[in-house]
C-alpha cells in the first residue's frame, strides 16, 4: 500500500540520520494564523525546516498537495531541476492563495518524494471570522 | 489530515448505501496474475465493481494514481463530464502499461473523489519472472 | 514560449534520425470510428507508432493529455522507470474510457517530454451517433 | 486541435467584454527582473491583470505551468472553490522559487480555463548572474 508517512517531532529523535530524513520529507504549512471570510489568504507550504532534499533526476520531490480536511485545495507538481538540479539540495516550496468562506480551516499538506514516498504533516486550524 | 479511506469487503457491511458509498469510491485493479521481466504487462484500475459514482461538476472521480510499494507508476487525471456529464453515473478507469523488472510488483491504487476524499484499495502482488 | 510541436507525416521527412525523432515524441489516438451517445467508449493513446523513446530519469514521456477540441477530457502522468527505465526505451501509452453525447468529438492529445517538450498530434474525428 | 490561445495586449482591443475574456484567462508572470546563479528565485503566475475569473463548479480556472523555454519547471492545479467557489471572482495565483544556474531564463506561463482553454504569455527573458 501506499504507505503515507506522517511527521514526527524530530526532536523526540536520536540519531542525526533520521532527523534528516524525517525533516527533510515533511512538508510544513506558514500562514498566519486566522483569515478572513472572502478575502485572500495566502498559504505556504515548505518542505524541511532544518534540513533540504536532493534534486537528482531520480530522487527529488515531485508534489505537495494542500487539503482542508480531507478536501483537495491545490497541488504543485515539480521537476527535478528546479532546486538547482544534480548535486544539489533545496526546500521545494509553493505558495497558494485560497478564498475561504468563514468557519474553520483544517489545513493539511501531503508530498511526495519519487524515492521515499507519501508524507503528511499535522493539520493546522485557522479561524475563518 | 487527509484521511485516506480503505476499502472494506462490502460483503461484511450491513447497509445497502454503505456498501454503495464505499464500493464506488474505491478503485480495483485488474490485471494478469503475473508478468514477465522486460515485458509490456497491462494493468486496468477502475472505480466501483457492483456500483457506479455520480459524474457532476461539483462531485466527480478526480485522480487515480497506481503504486508499486510506495513508488507512484502512473496517475491519471479525470474532469467532470468524462462519465456522461451531470446526473450520469460511471465507473472512472484508465489503464496503464508498464515494463517491470523481474522481482515482485506490489500493486496499490489510490482514488480521488472531489467530496469523499482519498481512497486505497488492498495491494495485489505480482510475481514478474 | 512553450513551443507546442505539431505532427508531421515521417514519410515526407528524409533523415530517419528526424524520422525517429518526430514519431517517437508524437502521441497517436487509437479508437473506433464511431461512437454511442451515453456508452462507454475507449479511448487508447501511444506515443510512437515506429520508434521508440528512451525511458531514462532525465529523458522520458512525462504526461499525455486528451482534448475534445479545446476540453481537457483526461491526462495522463508517467514516471521515469515505467518503460523498464535507464537504457530502455518504450512507448508510453494510455487507455481511457469516456462516455460522450450525440454529436462530434473532435480528440487530439497533447504529450510532454521532459527533453523534447510538447507535442500534439492532428484532431481525430469521432462521429457520435 | 487543442489550440493554445496567446495574450494579445488588451489596449488595442476594442469592446469591452473582449478585453475582459483576454485578460482573466491570461497568465501574468511577476517576478525580480534578473536572478542570482544558484539561489532562489520567485515566480509568480497570477491570473487576469484587470479583471477576474468565475469560480463555479463547472467553469474554473484548473491549472498554470511554468515553463522555462520549452521545459516544464512546475505546475499547479486548483480546483474550484479556492477562489471563494460559485458566484465569487478571482484571480488564481500561484509561486513557485526555482534556483537557476547562470545563462538566461526565458519564462512563460499556459493556464487552463474548464470552459475556455489553453492560454499562454508572451515570455519574460532573465539574466541569470
Amino acid at each position: 500500500m501506499p504507505i503515507v508517512n506522517r511527521y514526527v517531532d524530530i526532536s523526540t529523535v536520536d540519531k542525526e540520520a533520521k532527523k534528516d530524513y524525517i525533516d527533510r520529507h515533511s512538508p510544513f504549512i506558514h500562514c498566519a494564523t486566522s483569515a478572513k471570510g472572502g478575502e485572500k489568504f495566502q498559504v505556504t507550504v515548505r518542505m524541511g525546516k532544518d534540513y533540504a532534499h536532493p534534486d537528482d533526476p531520480d530522487h527529488f520531490i515531485k508534489s505537495i498537495q494542500l487539503y482542508n480536511a480531507t478536501t483537495l485545495l491545490g497541488e504543485a507538481n515539480f521537476t527535478s531541476g528546479m532546486m538547482g538540479g544534480a548535486g544539489a539540495k533545496g526546500n521545494a516550496e509553493v505558495t497558494f492563495n485560497i478564498v475561504p468562506a468563514t468557519g474553520k480551516l483544517t489545513l493539511t499538506a501531503m508530498s511526495y518524494c519519487t524515492k521515499h514516498g507519501l508524507w503528511e504533516c499535522d493539520p493546522v486550524t485557522i479561524n475563518v471570522a
